[in-house]
């Protein structure tokens, strides 16, 4: 059994739930078919077993070194990424016109699912490479495409996104680092960028970083910021190399996990002039930044789901072969012990991991297909609703799983116990790697206000309509074995549509937001049972219809039923809270924590 | 504001909550008075300041290597655990027959509890040294306690327990270790130990292991062990050092937290005899042990409760001053940002802490005071009635200090965004030690067949019918500003006597266990909601009475409403989960979690 990926599971949520191969009949799509597409997996699945897993230890235990202004790392993670170029995986996801194999989003988030479980520190550098990429080709000039996304691309150069700042990290709107321009329509940057992954090392030829800064006749807040390409080394007219751009390693944060992707402090402009280009209109990099944020977002919930499918893994696996007490009306001392996945407790455990994981990865492959199909839908209204749809769940798909996962990663640790606990198992690395998911890309505190303050609000409600429609639609197509969880999930959405409309009806804001973190709690468990009830439809369809794999259909449906008994409940005092507008924390006087 | 102690708190709790001033009307304790009690707690909240905190960041970074056969560590650590031994705190808690302060168990907890939020892993000594001297104090011979219990009472020998082995963590019935008796009435011990944690070290002279092992004419399972002292250095009859016991170090364990303890794989008898003393009578060992295990679970969930409350303190102190973002309503985008522990969602993070952390700080004071009342009850009923008190809130006060101080660990972290994963603040190393408390000492599962198969069964139900009596006698008392809590508290508790009758019913072992976590897990929250209302119902009271400190009080009330709003609900879904007798994970099927 592979540790990073069920295959079975994995071609179940494509082929069977997401029936992905429909988008084969598009022209856009034409050129993939399911074998394409396996093959491809195939491909990616033995890179990431034999190059990228065997290497996630050791760059755990040698975290980046600050060595002469750079940062060091083993070479072997360069040689990992050689080969992750090499497959063409950079690439892969992009439009043929710029040098993409086109294919379609979901198979890309799919295969790069694979790297993510196998070693996820080390899939940051493509991930990222990727998104700046992404950025640049939405909102670049030709010309700085022509320039820069032939070498991100084919992995020769990285990239990273500079957001953050010390004073400013969940507040964008208070940014300092400015660009003035210069005679030759380039910009000078100068500020300090904190918390940037990947922002220096040696395993690309060129680093682009894409940069908020502030134009000087720049309005205050988030309308006053632009986007910028600020490249380690400046590149010249025929894309070779210049002069180094005086951007200044001033640091490296030296984290709990994720150690084998430095995270960086950054200086540009202190020691000599740092040139950057503008991207697309000044005063409007924070939407350019967020078009590709939100798929960073869904990535992020990835990365978190991937992180809870291999501790999944890792735990059936050890607890299949550790024999441990015995059942519980065994008196008999002398008889041998069990292995402990047959202890009920256990067994609860890797439930609860499976159901957390698999209905994230079913929430996250729903969301990247969403994007395929954007890019298929001629007609505006249904394209429109397709966007709405996309907009409100990427706050779920980031978050829900970076919560739920590493709640998954701690089962996972548990059922090994004192081994779990040591770094001779990876459960703890993949413990501490997925603790950083409720934090980066908007922590879970943002991402509840972006849900409840916008999303929800979005186009009069519409948003918020149209994932109600879509849930509906699955509770009424529920076959009549599922009828009972159908009813259970019509019940909660009924409650959330209630405790909603209570909300917006509520015009203190302050109130109203006090507490939208219980609220996407609430949301995140109603929208993964309904991911968990449409896999249970298509298992007792495909059981019924005699469909082989008889135990793999019966695991999912008991998987959806394990989820819709043990966790969709606790929806109910979490959307009573909320409804109350309960005031306890919003009001509570500082003074009251503890005395000075 | 200290970042170890909320001292004003741990008064309340003492002084106005458990009122332990009553005990120094009694012969035991007659020589205590609150001046004194607060001068010893000056005296070590001073030593753990200035020694034992300075340490803990340095200790993680230095984890023990193995060097030669030993586990070398930090030389500050020994002059640290020094500075404990000359303030007198080994043996404070013991009696004065043999050469203890007679300090009340609650205020040597309390105590204690200081050095555990400035350096839980090097705390782990003394606690490990006591928890031993304990045992020998309880069950050794008058020789044994004469030879062996002076000098761990000085801090100059240390002490450790032998319980697990490779093959046997959470059953102990399948220990291996063999003694063989000697012609001179001692054993010669044969066998490794896993998970020994402060097994080797050059700390202490010496080290006192207390191990469980087998005798050839042992009858299978757990009425076949016996415990032996086995000394790292063999002692002669004038409590001098002898000869090396041949105790040999096989591995050191690589702990993702508490790296500043040693946990250690030990061979015995292996490369020469090792020679152990019986204690007590033979195939009794494990009886011995858990009269020490019970004290030592209560000391499990009280590192627990610190490493939350030194989480608490330090975010609120970040939270004050940390600048990020502005009020929901504040639409000016060049107004100051506001300081983070203005925002609602910060203040739910830090009063879900204070509510997790003090209501644990509680619940593990009013136990070890329960230890206190046990030796001064002369009635033979009322003292059966605390101790079945104590036997039932035992796996409670272990688990869910672990279970809900760890989430506490995890808000912190949360507050200082990306600052809290790095390691430049304490808070991801509180949350790495802290996730050992779930796993030690009996596993969150193991005690919670604990509770429902054995504690809530014992005499017929008593100690069960004990606990809700006592609950019932704070929802009686409560004053009128807590009637909804309390009422809210009873029908909780109703809930609970329904579901357990319902549970006991159940003569299918494995069904009437399979949901034993969750009943744990709501059990803990109705028992912390009730140390939440009797320190409500003082706090109002003190506050109607005029008695200072209104911000203190309000604080404390509020945080008991918090806890009956945000996390007293959740048992409802909880027990009606437990109540259904769910089998889907006691019957799910291996071969549905994953194909092979």
């Amino acid at each position: 059994m592979s540790t990073i990926v069920n295959r079975r599971d994995l071609e179940f949520q494509l082929y069977e739930v997401l029936e992905i191969q429909q988008l084969f009949d598009s022209k856009r799509y034409g050129d993939f078919d399911r074998a394409t597409i396996d093959e491809m997996l195939d491909g990616a699945e033995d890179i990431a077993e034999q190059v990228f897993l065997p290497l996630a230890g050791r760059l755990d235990n040698n975290e980046p070194k600050f060595v002469n202004g750079m940062a060091e790392m083993i070479p072997e993670a360069k040689d990992a990424l050689d080969a992750y170029a090499a497959a063409g995986f950079f690439s892969a996801g992009f439009d043929e016109d710029v040098g993409g194999l086109q294919l379609p989003y979901v198979v890309n988030i799919a295969l790069n699912g694979l790297f993510g479980a196998a070693n996820n520190a080390l899939y940051g550098f493509p991930m990222l490479t990727v998104a700046a990429a992404n950025m640049l080709n939405t909102a670049g000039s030709a010309a700085q495409k022509a320039l820069f996304l032939p070498p991100m691309l084919e992995g020769r150069w990285f990239g990273t996104m500079c957001l953050s700042e010390t004073q400013a990290g969940s507040s964008l709107a208070d940014i300092r680092t400015r660009a003035t321009p210069r005679s030759d329509g380039t910009f000078s940057i100068r500020g300090t960028k904190m918390w940037i992954s990947g922002g220096e090392h040696e395993l690309s030829d060129n680093i682009v970083h894409m940069v908020l800064a502030r134009l000087p006749d720049a309005p205050a807040g988030v309308k006053g910021i632009s986007l910028f390409i600020v490249p380690k080394f400046r590149v010249n007219d025929d894309g070779t190399l210049g002069e180094h751009n005086n951007i200044v390693l001033a640091g490296l944060n030296h984290k709990m996990g994720q150690r084998g992707l430095p995270n960086t402090v950054l200086n540009f402009g202190d020691s000599g002039e740092t040139i950057g280009h503008l991207v697309g209109e000044a005063h409007h990099g924070l939407g350019y930044m967020f078009h590709m944020m939100n798929e960073a977002r869904i990535l992020v919930g990835q990365c978190a789901a991937t992180l809870g499918l291999t501790g999944f893994l890792h735990s059936l696996e050890y607890a299949k072969g550790r024999p441990q007490g015995r059942l519980p009306d065994n008196k008999q001392a002398d008889s041998s012990q069990v292995p402990i996945v047959e202890h009920a407790d256990v067994k609860r455990m890797l439930l609860s991991q499976k159901a957390n994981v698999e209905g994230a990865l079913a929430l996250i492959l729903y969301c990247a297909l969403l994007v395929d199909r954007l890019k298929l839908e001629q007609d505006a209204a249904r394209r429109r609703r397709l966007e709405l749809l996309l907009e409100i769940l990427t706050p779920i798909a980031k978050s829900w799983p970076s919560e739920f996962c590493l709640e998954a990663n701690k089962w996972a640790m548990q059922i090994l116990g004192g081994y779990g606990y040591t770094r001779d198992y990876p459960l703890e690395r993949f413990y501490r790697d997925n603790r950083l998911n409720p934090i980066h890309e908007g922590t879970y505190g943002i991402q509840a206000v972006d849900l409840l303050n916008r999303k929800v609000r979005m186009d009069d409600g519409a948003a918020f309509s149209a994932l109600i429609e879509e849930i509906a639609s699955t509770v009424a197509e529920s076959v009549d074995e599922l009828r009972e969880e159908a009813e259970q999930l019509r019940r909660c959405v009924e409650l959330l549509e209630q405790t909603t409309s209570g909300l917006l009806g509520c015009e203190d804001a302050r109130q109203r937001l006090a507490n939208a973190t219980p609220y996407l709690d609430a949301v995140g468990h109603i929208v993964v049972a309904w991911q968990w009830l449409r896999q249970a439809n298509v298992a007792e369809r495909q059981s019924a219809a005699g469909n082989g794999d008889r135990s793999f259909y019966e695991g999912k449906v008991l998987a959806a039923r394990f989820f819709f008994r043990y966790e969709l409940p606790k929806v109910i005092p979490g959307l009573e809270l909320v409804a109350s507008l309960d005031r306890t924390a919003l009001d509570f006087p500082v003074a009251g924590f503890a005395p000075e």
